[in-house]
């Protein structure tokens, strides 16, 4: 493990994405997205992910320099189509105008088709709890979950976040995927030669599967099976389909996107998918104050409850991400060394120069 | 099963919800909610819990003629306490009001504190994907669902409703709790004396217990434990757990009601509980006839997807109730005997006159 400084790590992405074509701008902000998320130890979705945007930018599947068309507009509401340009951009700046809307209106809304890979759907959230609103962020991906009772995939993971704030910076934030997991977490059985649990995901008959490496394979081929949703197979795994389905509905259905069974990555990069934003003020219900002492009241009492016999403590969403973002700030960000490498590699390829090689551990 | 026309289940809980002090027009519009219910197969939630209303009526929990106060308002946002009311009724008032504040200005939103148990809330969403809008709603409940790591309840089983419109009327409607189940089907499994499948529920030590007898003890008692998040034990259950505190923040931190492990259940009746509905015109985002034409094609596909091994068919949320409600149109509600006899005998307790007993099968 390496550890950068949060700047360096932002700065040296953010050339990076402008060597790429993004207009300064964007590529700060896409940098600013990317790098929150390694802060918090999501690493999947961090630079790690950089050079699959480069590799979809230089094939010219990412846009890197198209900005969204307006499609409707309201002091409420936006429809936009993002014309396949950069995701993580066209999301802060979008969910940025949808804050706006809330603080002159109360709520504002959000439908987005034809973008990209946004990164962490709980950046977008958190940065309206940060303004005292509640936030939602959503987005589909590529069609990997199976409803219940199929036996072929037709919704992705499709996540949800939802942020608010606590006092003294403090924010709930909720980001889960629909499905029970994602495919990264069935990359990693695979690549450390165990059974999966049941309950995470199906084969080409649509019956559970331990195997991820037969898995793996046919969902590349698009031969059926695919992950579960969320609450497993039979019954319970309705819930998860609900939600999935919900959540294409508010991305791709609203904004006039593609849905279902036709998002498909390409070899390369990631589909071209959609996104929702919601925000509302506090204040249309009460004081922000007064809310935000109740949040922190509830937020006290849930890690007050009793840990079960062999668990240390409970937590509430979003909060050990925060821990390890406090960690990142006083020791730097902590970086696979593969990871760093493919950045420089990516970088020298673009003709930048980087700083020597950050500390170890 | 005895099978009942829908206008005479609904006139005569309407006359008995009168009977209890109800105004005439509170008492239609809790009716109609409760037999919403049973006539899409939900018994649970329908006239069968008639008898639990008039308890917390009679004793003066639930407070027949309380009106909501209005406590903040927008013309996109309204923050009531309903001051202990009927929850039925109160929630499709509300629901009403937020959809004509959506017909005016794109979107409604309520927060609620203070209210009574209001039926399904799927019903609520429904009402406004009649109208052409996104409908959500939500409240929470007694305490009953256990945090990932905890070993006491903190959290109600807290339902999502959401539904959204197709073409001919068609609509897909989720209506989930965020536990893995609800304490009902433990209920059920008690009595049929069989073990629970691991990853509904835990014991007082936090760990997966299967045995509904003892758990049903302890949690009536309080010594802790109870039903697991939806997602189950372990990691997984942090989806469901997170979900039931967002619906905890929306209805109960926003309005200033009770959250938490402060909401209980009292012997006779059901907690003061709080709501949370948001409605959202389709056309902020694109012609409403266009949004349901992707529904509609999104529903088709869903439909079509090859079931899995042993399955029959591939629904979408809401599908089967609907076609359950088509059933009981056809030929009637069905009722359970039971619950039609404890209905008589509370009308006639009531001073109302019953017409003869239905037909059967």
């Amino acid at each position: 493990m390496l550890y950068i400084d949060r700047e360096e790590l932002e700065s040296l992405s953010s050339r990076i994405f402008e060597a790429l074509g993004l207009l300064p701008e964007d590529a700060r902000a896409s940098a600013e997205v990317l790098v929150a998320a390694d802060a918090k130890g999501i690493r999947s979705h961090g630079t790690a992910r950089l050079k699959r945007y480069a590799d979809g930018l230089r094939a010219g599947i990412i846009k890197a320099r198209a900005q969204p068309l307006v499609l409707q507009e309201t002091p409420i509401s936006l429809a936009l189509d993002a014309q396949g340009g950069v995701g993580l951009s066209i999301g802060r700046n979008t969910m940025e105008k949808v804050i706006s809307k809330a603080a002159e209106t109360g709520v504002g809304v959000s439908s987005i088709r034809n973008s990209n890979h946004f990164g962490i759907a709980g950046y977008y959230a958190e940065m309206a709890a940060r303004r005292d609103m509640i936030g939602i962020a959503m987005t589909n991906t590529a069609a990997l979950g199976v409803p219940t009772n199929a036996r072929e995939a037709a919704f992705g993971t499709n996540p949800i976040a939802f942020a608010a704030p606590s006092l003294d910076g403090k924010i709930f934030c909720l980001d889960m995927s629909t499905t029970a997991v994602t495919r990264g977490k069935i990359e990693v059985y695979e690549r450390e030669g165990k059974p999966l649990p049941p309950g995470w995901a199906v084969g080409t008959d649509g019956l559970v599967s331990t195997d991820p490496v037969s898995l793996l394979e046919d969902m590349l081929h698009l031969r059926g099976g695919g992950l579960l949703p969320l609450g497993g197979d039979g019954e319970g795994g309705h819930k998860g389909y609900g939600l999935g389905v919900m959540v294409d509905i508010l991305c791709a259905v609203a904004s006039g996107g593609t849905f279902g069974r036709a998002v498909r990555d390409s070899e390369i990069t990631s589909a071209l998918v959609c996104h929702f934003f919601l925000a509302i003020r506090l204040d249309l219900f009460r004081p922000a104050e007064d809310f935000k002492k109740d949040m922190s009241r509830m937020l006290a009492d849930l890690n007050s409850l009793r840990p079960a016999e062999g668990a240390e403590r409970v937590y509430y969403a979003g909060q050990r991400e925060k821990e390890v973002e406090e960690e990142s700030r006083r020791r730097g960000i902590a970086l696979e060394e593969g990871v760093w490498e493919t950045l420089c590699t990516l970088a020298e390829d673009l003709g930048l120069s980087v700083k020597e090689k950050p500390r170890g551990p």
